[in-house]
């Protein structure tokens, strides 16, 4: 097929008219498709199922240093789960304190004692003129809310095939001391797929931020969330490199099991240097007695050690692999060639990340809708909801049917080429009457 | 026997010298117990295990409303679960959130969120340059420490038989439009054990703070912890009394089945008025995507419905009031008639109050320790855990044995009367010398 920008005014016309038909031909149809949702699909979850059977009214509730799981206290995590985590974490168990079922949560706790009590010893947030955070765009929209929220300036800062824009971000943080905080999900990130490369990491630990309290938000979600057994994305362990570099302090790293056991339902942990946790302790110890200990058992008892965790996660692989082959074989089919769509081909996550030409991924999601095929919203993977370039869209294939992503992929293909060709016949129009 | 106040110096020496004999034979035992903490103890633990099996691999974990609990979603709890908590709670479903596993975490986090973003659009008290809060004393130490740790200046209020002292409360609190807030455990009080009285609960649903962001903070904690079948305390529904008296936003309510089910792997609520479950939502959707909605669910399918919960609590009643009995019994027959101390016999909650003659808390604790047992701190049952009359101390019968409680109150009145004896022949001896 020829490439939209080698085409005749008459033949957009011709493909337009074409595109139109099929169109309508969607629209006949009623659909109503869900391609906006980074859930795990039932499937998924049913691996988990057995999670239900682990514990039992006969069963011993005491963790492995005696301590009974059902009463209160244990403000850092028990000893099992501490472990099994931790494994998980790249990170040594000390290095670790577990909390509720949501990372989202303690990352929000994170900013808020950062914002009320500074990081630290260092000056609170709320105190200063003014507080500045880098975001990598595109991102995980519910990041960006967070440093919204607390009315912190956000800067973006552009994803490269390796990770953050370093020149950017290592001239900025060095400079600016209001700047406190990066965000970052360095692999399998959200939405675009790629893992930060080695050199990534290793520049990101050598930072010489001008902030004393600049930390570097890690939120590695998609750690073991791999897609292949054999290709997989390798990163390198920030907590260690940055103790390495002379930075030790520099970083809060999250995970959770949301996409390994239940979401809402799993366990959140974050890893810091003894430093850190020691400063998270002094509000923590204020804020509760402990977290959900039972579930935290439940977690061991059911996964057992990293080497179950691991087989668990195949299983999910083997669910979500064959959803990504579908968006990607579609996209190849309708897209190729035509240079108007470039899309992102991860090996783990939960996203693919797609781009229009400039000026077109609001236009694209409204279509979409249009026809019954509700997409993650255009921008919502900026702060503030602005893509400056309105071409990106995050396309998340886990949750529906394989069939319901075929058909939601082909008319995402439909509405993108549609889109694109009536942006260049106005374009052309505009043109003509100058 | 003679009250000590009516001994003569030589009665008084004679006395001293067969305490300190009996404290030596307490020391030569090496007790270690442990009367400190508001625990369940095993036995009332024991209570719920069957909670551990009323979910399995095998069953359908969908809500009422068909929503998967296994996955993201559902910020403000599901149906049945928001219904049971409502009846705990004596409130409309609709005026409840469900959280996680903390009431405690509920109440940091909304003095947290009035700090940095203020109640229903008034002034985040992080730009005010004074905050203040009533305590009403003794009182709850984990309530205290949330506001010490937000720099608010606590202001104590006495506990009167009926509750707080109401003059001095509508007398502050309508002067001052830095008093934001008070702390209240309005039934089976932590520690004294008393409840509000109807003219009480009546006063504070129509005070007239100068503050409009004061809201009361309700932590109805022992809302259904009865001791006894036939007497029982009630209370008045503060939200529909706050309501009745045209006040509807000024008060938050907060209860957990922490003291029903499992401490630490229960679950937590708030309740209040549409516009402030609005104004709290804001803050939550950014915080986090939902709570626990399968230990939501496990509640629901094992308490069934508010019968099922009070039916458990009767048996928590069996296992605590012979407790609560044994300790009362003893004080009792040490220190009746003797003028030296004095405490509350509460009809539900966790903590008997106990109070010596002024000057004296810390030291009996402290004798206590050293003959190995543990009492809660003196003084932490005030702001700043200080007691001005070091005179208070919380009493925890719930966590040991019958036989460990008779031992340890029984060593604990022998404090007493030691502490006591000896502080009056140093006031004597320092009398004589003047």
């Amino acid at each position: 097929m020829k490439k939209y920008s080698e085409m005749s005014f008459e033949e957009m016309k011709l493909e337009h008219e074409k595109l139109e038909k099929l169109y309508k031909d969607y629209r006949y149809q009623a659909l109503s498709l869900d391609m906006s949702r980074g859930k795990p699909s039932p499937a998924q979850l049913d691996l988990s199922n057995g999670m239900m059977d682990v514990l039992n009214s006969q069963e011993d509730l005491s963790c492995s240093d005696g301590f009974d799981c059902r009463n209160y206290g244990v403000l850092n995590g028990i000893p099992e789960a501490k472990e099994l985590m931790a494994d998980i974490m790249e990170v040594n168990p000390d290095n670790i304190i577990i909390f509720g079922n949501s990372s989202l949560n303690i990352m929000f706790d994170f900013i808020s004692r950062s914002y009320h009590h500074g990081v630290m010893g260092h000056t609170p947030w709320c105190k200063l003129p003014k507080v500045k955070f880098l975001c990598v765009v595109p991102g995980y929209d519910r990041h960006f809310r967070i440093t919204e929220y607390f009315g912190i300036e956000m800067i973006n800062i552009p994803m490269l095939p390796t990770g953050p824009d370093m020149d950017m971000v290592e001239s900025l943080v060095s400079t600016d001391d209001a700047i406190k905080g990066i965000w970052c999900v360095p692999k399998y990130s959200n939405p675009t797929g790629n893992s930060y490369s080695d050199e990534t990491v290793r520049r990101f630990a050598r930072l010489k931020p001008a902030a004393p309290d600049f930390r570097i938000y890690w939120d590695n979600a998609y750690t073991i969330h791999h897609l292949y057994d054999d290709h997989q994305d390798h990163l390198i362990e920030i907590l260690a490199e940055c103790k390495r570099a002379g930075n030790p302090d520099m970083v809060y790293k999250f995970a959770s099991t949301s996409k390994i056991s239940f979401p809402g339902s799993g366990i959140a942990m974050a890893a810091a240097s003894l430093n850190n946790l020691e400063d998270i302790r002094r509000c923590l110890e204020v804020q509760t007695i402990g977290h959900d200990k039972v579930n935290q058992l439940r977690h061991v008892k059911f996964f057992k050690d990293i080497h179950g965790v691991s087989e668990h996660m195949e299983k999910h692989a083997e669910i979500l692999r064959p959803k990504f082959e579908i968006v990607e074989k579609i996209l190849h089919e309708e897209l190729d060639d035509l240079d108007i769509g470039w899309w992102t081909e991860p090996r783990g996550g939960y996203f693919i990340s797609f781009n229009s030409i400039p000026g077109c991924a609001k236009d694209i999601v409204l279509t979409a809708k249009k026809a019954g095929v509700k997409l993650t919203p255009a921008g919502a993977t900026f702060p503030y909801g602005i893509d400056p370039e309105d071409r990106n869209i995050r396309l998340a294939p886990s949750f529906p049917g394989n069939d319901e992503i075929s058909i939601a992929i082909r008319l995402f293909t439909l509405c993108v080429k549609l889109v694109t060709i009536e942006k260049m016949i106005a374009q052309h129009n505009s043109e003509a009457e100058q």
